[in-house]
C-alpha cells in the first residue's frame, strides 16, 4: 500500500491523494459504494462498472455469516466470487455484531454473539476478525473494535476504548503475519462524543503503526455539531502521511465538512437505502420520486446529471415504476444515487485541486 | 403492417416469416417478454435492448389502472414513456379484468369491474379498450374478448365465445377509425377445449378480415393433449397469410409444439416469473439455483449460454445472492431467462430455415 497526498486546498485541512493498493488506485477523497454480501443492494454488477468505482465495501460479519469462510475459501476470495476486479475494503463485522446479532457479549478475548439469521453461536476475536479478512482477500481490512450505542456515559465510552485499544495491539502483532504488499489493516478510533477518549485513543493506535486510521462511532445519533468537533478534532490527530476513513458516513453534507478536516474515505448505505425508498440526490437537493407533481413531468430526474437514468427517462416514468413496485425503479434509484456520490466526489476532489473546495462544499452544506 | 412467411418446414406446419410494423421488423416465430405495467419484471431497459427483443408485451388493464390513459397521452404514448424504441402488442385487458378485478360483470355492451387497487368501478367495452390501446399506441392491438376459466361447460363456452364474436364485430367497425398502417388489430379465437366452438369462432373472425388472430384460452389448467388439440386445430384454421399469435404460452416445450402448429408468436410471464423464485432454463433442463449442491460450484449456470450472467457469475455466487435475498439475483436470473427464451426462438427459427426443426423440437420437449 502507497499513498500520496497530491494537493492541498489551503482554506481548510482538505486534501486529495492516490492511495495505490492491491487492485488498483484509489482517487482520494473517496466514496466507497457498500456491497455488504457481495452485491450492492438493487445494483447489477456492470453498473458498479460503468460508475468507474474504485473501490468498494463489503461485511466481514454478513459474509462470515453467508456464504461462510469455506466458500470464499474455495471461491479464492470475494474479488473471484463476486467478479470485482478493483478494490475491497471489509469492515471487521464490529458494528453489526453490536447491531445486529443476539445476545451479544464482550469478552476480554473477543465478542460471543448468535447469529441473527439461526441463534447460531459464533466467536470473533481480533485475531479471528483478520483471519476472515484474510480469506475474503481484502485489500484494506479493519480491526475488531468495540462499537457502543449514543449516548453513553463516559465511564462505557473509556471502557470500550481500552478494549478497543487492547484488541487493536493483539491485531498488530499478528497483522505481522499477512502479506502487507496486498493487505492493509487500519486501526480505528473510538471514544464516543468525548474529545480526551478520542485524542487517546488517537494517539495510541497511532503508536501501534497501522498503514491507515479509520473514525468509527460517528453517524449514530450525535448532534450534527458533535459529529463536526469530533470529526475535526479526530481527523486532526492522525498522520498526515496516512489515509484517513469516516465509517459509515454519510450525507453530502457531512462528507464535504469531513473532506474540510482532512477525511479521505467514506461509506455509507444512505445513498442506496434511500433510493430504495424513493428519494433521490439531486443539483436541486433531494428529491422524493413519488411526488404527485410529477405525474405528467417528462423532464429527467436531474438535468445536471447524464446518468443512464437521467439520460433515458422522464420523472413520469420513474414515479410510475416506483408506485406500481416494479424492481427496475430500486436498480435506476440506486444507480442514479451511486451516481450522483462518484460525480459529487469527482467535483470535491477537482476542487482540492483548483482551489475551490470553499464554494463546493458550501453548495452541499446548503442542498443537503 | 405487412406480414411475409419466408420459409416453411416440411415435416410440420412450422413457419419463418417477416412480419413489418411501425417499430421495425419483427422475426417470426418470436418469443415477446411481458412488461405488465410499462416495465419488464427486474429487468432494467438496456439489459433489454442488449438482447435483442423486437417486439414486448404490455397489459392494457395494468396500464389503464395506473399510471392511466391521461399520464400516457401526456407522455406521448408507451414508447415515449417507457423509452422503448421497438414494437408493443399489448393485449386488451380482458383477461386481467376477469383474473384480477373484482366484482366483475359481464354485460352486452362490455365488462363492468372494481379495480384491484382502489376498488373503483370501471367500465371495459370493445371500443373503449381500443380507444386505450390508440393513447397506448401499441403496434398492435387485441381485441376485448371474453375469457372463462377452466374447465367450463360447453354451454358457458358457447356463450363466451358468441359475447367474444359480436364484441369483434363492434371492434371491426371502430377499427376502421384508425391509423391502420400504424396500429394492427388482431381478433382472439375462443372456445375452452371444444373443438366446434374454436372452429365457429375462428371462421367467423376471419370472416371479419382482420390483420392477425390470437388463440386466447389456453395454458389454462388443460392438460398438455387438450393444449396440443386445441392449438394444432386451431392454428390449422386461421389464414396461412397472416400472423398467428398464442397468448400467454408458455414453457419451451409448449411453444416448440406450437410452433409446429404454424403459431408465430408468444408471450409469457413464465421466464421470469420462474426467475424470481430461482428456477432457471438451461441447455440441460431447469435448474434451481437453491441447490445445495451449488455451494462451491465454481461454473457457470449454462456453459453453453453467453449472456451477461453466465459469462460472469458462478453457480455459487448466484447461489449464494438469492438465499440471502439481493434484489441484484432477481436481475440476473430474469436476464438469463429471457436470454435463453431469445436464443432458443433464433434456435427454432433458423432449425425452421434449415430443414432441421423436428431435432430442435424434440431437444425441448424432452428437456422441459
Amino acid at each position: 500500500m502507497q499513498f500520496t497526498v497530491t494537493n492541498r486546498e489551503l482554506s481548510s485541512k482538505a486534501r486529495a491523494g492516490v492511495l495505490k493498493l492491491a487492485h488498483g488506485e484509489i482517487h482520494t477523497p473517496v466514496f466507497m459504494p457498500v456491497a455488504t454480501r457481495g452485491a450492492i443492494r438493487a445494483l447489477p454488477h456492470f453498473a458498479l462498472e460503468q460508475m468507474d468505482f474504485e473501490i468498494i465495501l463489503a461485511n466481514t460479519y454478513h459474509l462470515y455469516i453467508r456464504p461462510g469462510t469455506s466458500v470464499l475459501e474455495n471461491a479464492g476470495g470475494l474479488h473471484e466470487f463476486m467478479q470485482w476486479k478493483r478494490n475491497i475494503l471489509t469492515d471487521s463485522g464490529g458494528f453489526q455484531v453490536f447491531s445486529l446479532s443476539d445476545l451479544c457479549k464482550v469478552r476480554e478475548h473477543g465478542v460471543e454473539f448468535r447469529s441473527h439469521l439461526d441463534g447460531s453461536k459464533h466467536l470473533f476475536t481480533p485475531l479471528s476478525v483478520l483471519d476472515i479478512q484474510r480469506v475474503i482477500g481484502s485489500d484494506i481490512m479493519m480491526l475488531l473494535d468495540q462499537c457502543i450505542e449514543y449516548p453513553a456515559d463516559e465511564k462505557r465510552a473509556a471502557a470500550a476504548v481500552a478494549r478497543t485499544l487492547a484488541w487493536a495491539a493483539q491485531a498488530r502483532e499478528y497483522y505481522e503475519t499477512f502479506d502487507k504488499e496486498r493487505q492493509a489493516a487500519f486501526g480505528i478510533v473510538q471514544g464516543s462524543t468525548y474529545p480526551a477518549l478520542r485524542r487517546d485513543c488517537a494517539l495510541k493506535l497511532i503508536d501501534l503503526d497501522f498503514p491507515g486510521y479509520a473514525i468509527g462511532g460517528l453517524s449514530v445519533g450525535e448532534s450534527k455539531q458533535e459529529y463536526v468537533e469530533i470529526s475535526e478534532l479526530t481527523a486532526g490527530l492522525l498522520p498526515d502521511d496516512k489515509p484517513r476513513y469516516m465509517m459509515g458516513v454519510g450525507s453530502p453534507a457531512e462528507i464535504v465538512e469531513s473532506v474540510a478536516h482532512g477525511v479521505d474515505m467514506f461509506d455509507c448505505v444512505m445513498p442506496t437505502r434511500i433510493a430504495r425508498n424513493g428519494t433521490l440526490y439531486t443539483s436541486q437537493g433531494r428529491v422524493n420520486i413519488r411526488n404527485a407533481a410529477f405525474e405528467n413531468d417528462k423532464s429527467p430526474l436531474d438535468p445536471h446529471c447524464d446518468c443512464y437514468v437521467c439520460r433515458n427517462f422522464s420523472k413520469a416514468y420513474l414515479r410510475h415504476i416506483f408506485r406500481v413496485g416494479e424492481i427496475a425503479a430500486l436498480v435506476y434509484n440506486t444507480w442514479h444515487n451511486l451516481y450522483f456520490m462518484k460525480k459529487m466526489m469527482n467535483e470535491i476532489r477537482a476542487s482540492v485541486i483548483d482551489g475551490n473546495f470553499e464554494k463546493v462544499r458550501r453548495k452541499y452544506r446548503e442542498l443537503f
